[in-house]
């Protein structure tokens, strides 16, 4: 089903619908909320998609489970392997445990202990490396020479990408007559997910991808016409400083209406705007969107508006409110 | 509809189902959520009715909508006034503002600014007193004199009584063959109306009350058979510091199967664990049910369990593990 061009393998929707039934005995169809007060505060209508109620609490429960319960028996028998700031890996040792496989996660050293202690708590293997993107890449290439594991990439793997489909169609499904979507960029996995649904679903919606503005890597990328990637920005944002790959590049140049951008303190108050008046618990990254459309009232006022909370994994002892 | 015993009003179970009529069209319905992992934790299945998604962050919009909107035109010419540690006073102003007609809140100075603002941005006005029980009395006579407003109790009322009834009759409609409800207990307004409505709908389902220790008056009332009132008890459930009064310990003491407490550092690692787990920000009156769960594993093994979740209004910047 997938299409082969310039020697990637691009997944179509046919991959997502096939994905949705593979994993929906594993995830969660999440809520979609709404806010009175944020409506008013933004003067657009607001469908908060929620996957930080998803499964290992992030919606790379969907890309992950998708890879997993895909494999034959022969290729899962060693198992899988990733390098992941966070999510990815937890959710991906999510999978690995409700199919019984083997599971190694690369982390930064760096990474919250929570996002450690979640991969663990999914009898998962953590191996520890410095916080670059090349250090990351070097150890991994150890692990996967040691163990012979699957490597299932956090994002430039289109088995991932039709994976994280599946929650935009879950949203457009749900929500009628939405006129964008707006998801955090880091990698850009959730953001072609939703690209290659909303192409084939609802080609005149508008798609908007929201990134800190200390790790902007995909904004300059869209605005120079070729990737660009920073090695260990540093944001609150923690889930965003990947930089965007070849199969993600594909969708994002192909399919993004605009990347909007917002500071670290802007993502912080949109986080406890959203905690405060929602009352639910998100991840920085998961405001990054909001924060974008506090600031760029003129682009969404009275649009319908699909806003994908992309994970709630946050270490309560450490919300960044509390370090400033 | 109301019954008259003793010279109390005691309201009855159509008076709850008179007032989710009346209702209806100003609060949530709000959501039942699980989860796998503390169900796995506890041995029980739990049923969390989430009314910190309720309209002004906690099910007290409930008895005060119902309060406010039925008052006739002339009962309500003067507005309303009444005294409240906290939700009850937003969800007052929250319901007078919607009907337009004024609204003064008598609360503790040392009420969270989370809690004074939220009456404020209701429309309505904040008089302070000191925290204690015989101060807020001195101070709302004052008020009531001076404004002619129609009191309504946080909780020694049956309008407001019939009101909180309204949350359990949706949690046993959404959620079949409960053995148990647990609702924390503070005054008693939600454990009156969750006894007023499960002793007409289910008489046989057993109902706990769930109590800090550092305020445990309903507990020792509940074995002394009689009211024991404790004058500005200290808890980090700042909800449950109030007394019961006549009309709720008439619910108490005919219909509560038990009363169940827990420990401060108990109540706030139960709160973490909700909100890391279930990703919901809830205040911390509203984990002491699970708290208490929690340390009285025997009791709930095995059973269905509806766990009334009563409130999200809590101040970010002080969150109770910040302090310790």
């Amino acid at each position: 089903m997938m299409k082969d061009i310039a020697g990637m393998q691009i997944p179509t929707y046919d991959d997502v619908v096939a994905a949705h039934a593979r994993i929906a005995p594993h995830i969660h169809r999440t809520p979609v909320l709404t806010s009175r007060m944020l409506n008013d505060l933004t003067g657009a209508e607001l469908f908060f998609k929620c996957e930080n109620f998803q499964k290992a609490g992030a919606f790379k429960a969907r890309g992950a489970s998708n890879a997993v319960f895909g494999l034959s028996d022969a290729g899962a028998a060693n198992g899988v392997a990733t390098h992941s700031s966070g999510n990815h890996g937890s959710c991906l040792s999510f999978a690995a445990g409700r199919r019984g496989i083997p599971c190694t996660v690369v982390m930064p050293r760096t990474a919250p202990q929570a996002k450690k202690d979640a991969v663990r708590g999914y009898g998962a293997r953590v191996v520890e490396c410095e916080p670059s993107t090349s250090s990351r890449e070097a150890v991994f290439a150890e692990v996967v020479a040691e163990t012979g594991a699957e490597f299932v990439h956090p994002y430039n793997d289109p088995r991932v990408i039709a994976g994280q489909g599946t929650c935009a169609r879950e949203l457009i499904d749900e929500v009628e007559g939405l006129d964008a979507v707006i998801a955090p960029i880091g990698g850009g996995g959730m953001v072609s997910g939703t690209c290659l649904t909303l192409s084939a679903l609802a080609p005149s919606m508008k798609i908007y991808a929201a990134e800190p503005e200390q790790a902007d890597d995909a904004m300059r990328s869209f605005r120079a016409g070729h990737i660009i990637a920073d090695d260990a920005p540093e944001t609150v944002a923690d889930g965003l400083k990947v930089p965007l790959k070849e199969l993600t590049w594909h969708f994002v140049k192909t399919y993004v209406t605009d990347i909007l951008t917002a500071s670290d303190p802007e993502i912080v108050e949109a986080m406890k705007l959203i905690w405060k008046r929602m009352k639910i618990v998100m991840e920085p990254s998961s405001a990054v969107p909001l924060a974008t459309i506090l600031k760029n009232p003129e682009t969404f006022r009275g649009k319908r508006v699909g806003v994908i909370v992309t994970g709630g994994n946050v270490d309560l002892d450490r919300l960044p409110w509390m370090t400033r």
